[in-house]
C-alpha cells in the first residue's frame, strides 16, 4: 500500500490535473446531446393570388426576378420571409406548437441552394422560449445541418445542430421542413 | 475517523466525480451574468423625405409594398437596413458610444413581429470590439429576449442575451429600443 | 509532516475548490486557439452583362438603387446574395476548396460599411462540414473581425473569430477577401 506522502502527492496530482483540464482544454466535449426535439414546418409562399394563406412572401429579387413567383434558374436570388406554423407532425393542419419565423435566400446559380436565418418561437404549455438558428441549406441534399447559435427562456443560451429534411413540397409554393434539434450546450 | 484506505477511496471518488461532471456535463451552469450592459439605439427610417437625418432604409418589400412607406398590414415584408447610434440614455442627441448596424425584417402578417440581425460596434475610450446579434422580436410583447451570439475585441467570444423593449416610436418614422445585454460567457 | 486528517481537509478543500472553479466560473479561457484555417473568398457581381462569371447578385437595394450597379453614395441599402469559391490563395482560378454562400448588405451612407451572414461549406479530402458566420465589415478598417457562430461536420459546435481583409476589389465587380480563421471552441 502507497505511504501517506505518496497518497497525498497522487492525488495533488490528480485534482492539478483534473483543474488544469478544466482551464486550458475544454476537450473532450460530450457529443451526447442534453436535448432533442423534433419538429416540422410549413411554408406556403405568396404567389398573388393565395393571400390569406400564405406564410411567406418574396421581398428581395435578382434583377430578372419579381416578388410573385420564384426567380429562373433555381430561385437564384430570390429572398423569402416567413412566419410558418411548427407541428408535432407532418399535418400541415395539426394545432401549431410555435411559429418558425425568419428569412431564407436562394443563393446558387445552378443548383437549389439557400441560406436560413431563423427563430422557432414557442409559448405553450410545453415550451416559452425561443431557439435561434442560422446556416446554409443545399436543398439537393437528403440532410442539413445547420447551427442552432442561441436560445432563450426555455432554452436560454442553447446551442446545437439542427438537421433539415425536405419532408414534402408542391410545387414553388408549398414546403415542408423536417427539423431534427439537437443541442449540445444546455444551461 | 476512516482509515487510510477509506480516505483515499474517497478523495479518488470525488476527484474522479469532479473530472467526470466535467467532461461529461457542463451543467450547472451559472445563471449570474459576467457582464451587463444597458443601451439605447434610435432608428429613422428613410421616407422620402429625410434623407439626410435618416438611418435606415427599406431595401426588400412584397409585392404590394415600396421603398419609402412601410408596407400595409403591419409592415409584413418590409426589410430595412440600418446604422443607428447608440447612446447610454433615451436622449437621440446625446453623443453617440457606437453604432448599431445590421437589418431587420418585418415577418408577420397578423401582429406587428420582426426579425433581427445586427453588430453593436464600438470603438470608444470605453469599448472597443463589436457584438453580434440574432433573433426574433415579437414587437407586441414589452420585452422580447434575443441571443448575443459572438462577440470580438473587448467582447471576444461572448454569449447571452439581450432583452429588447421599445422605449419610444413615432408612427414608422422614428423608433428608440432600449436593449439589456447580460453576458454569460466571458473570456 | 501533516497529519492525516489535515492531508484529508486540504484534499478536500482542493477538490471542492477545483470543482467549483469548472461549475461557477468558466474563466480564465484559453485565447490560444484550437485550430486556424486561412482562404479567401472572390465576389465577382451580378452587373447586367457578366451573368456567367457572376458569383453574385442584388437582390435589395433603396429607393435610388437597382439591380445592377450599386447604389450612389457608398452602396447605402444594396443587399445581395452571393456563392463564392473558396480557395487557398489569392488566385481567382485555383481550384476551389469549397463555397461561400450567404448574404451582405451595405448599411452605411457616408462610409463604406457592410454586414454579412454567410456559410463556408467544405465537402472534400480535407474537409466535411460548415462554418457559419456573422458580423459588421467596416470596408475601410484593414481588419475586420465578425464572429464564428457555428459549424456541422468537421466544424461540429465550433466557435471563434475570423478576421477578415480586403485582398484586393476592381471597382465595383469584384472583390477577394482573404479570412483568417480562428477557432477557440472545437469539440
Amino acid at each position: 500500500m502507497a505511504t501517506k506522502p505518496q497518497v497525498a502527492s497522487l492525488l495533488v496530482y490528480l485534482i492539478i490535473s483534473a483543474a488544469t483540464a478544466t482551464a486550458y482544454s475544454r476537450r473532450p466535449h460530450p457529443r451526447r446531446p442534453c436535448n432533442e426535439l423534433v419538429f416540422f414546418f410549413h411554408d406556403i409562399l405568396f404567389n398573388g393570388r393565395n393571400y390569406n394563406n400564405a406564410t411567406a412572401a418574396i421581398v428581395g429579387s435578382p434583377q430578372w426576378g419579381n416578388k410573385t413567383a420564384m426567380a429562373t434558374p433555381f430561385n437564384f436570388g430570390d429572398m423569402v420571409v416567413f412566419d410558418d406554423p411548427i407541428t408535432l407532425d407532418n399535418n400541415l393542419h395539426s394545432p401549431a406548437v410555435g411559429r418558425a419565423q425568419g428569412m431564407y435566400f436562394y443563393d446558387q446559380k445552378s443548383i437549389y441552394g439557400a441560406w436560413l436565418g431563423f427563430s422557432f418561437l414557442f409559448n405553450s404549455t410545453e415550451y416559452v422560449g425561443t431557439l435561434n438558428f442560422a446556416g446554409a441549406d443545399p436543398l439537393m441534399n437528403k440532410t442539413r445541418d445547420i447551427s442552432v447559435i442561441g436560445g432563450t427562456g426555455d432554452f436560454f443560451m442553447a446551442r446545437g445542430v439542427a438537421t433539415l429534411m425536405t419532408d414534402a413540397f408542391e410545387g414553388d409554393v408549398y414546403f415542408r421542413l423536417r427539423v431534427d434539434i439537437k443541442l449540445y450546450e444546455c444551461w
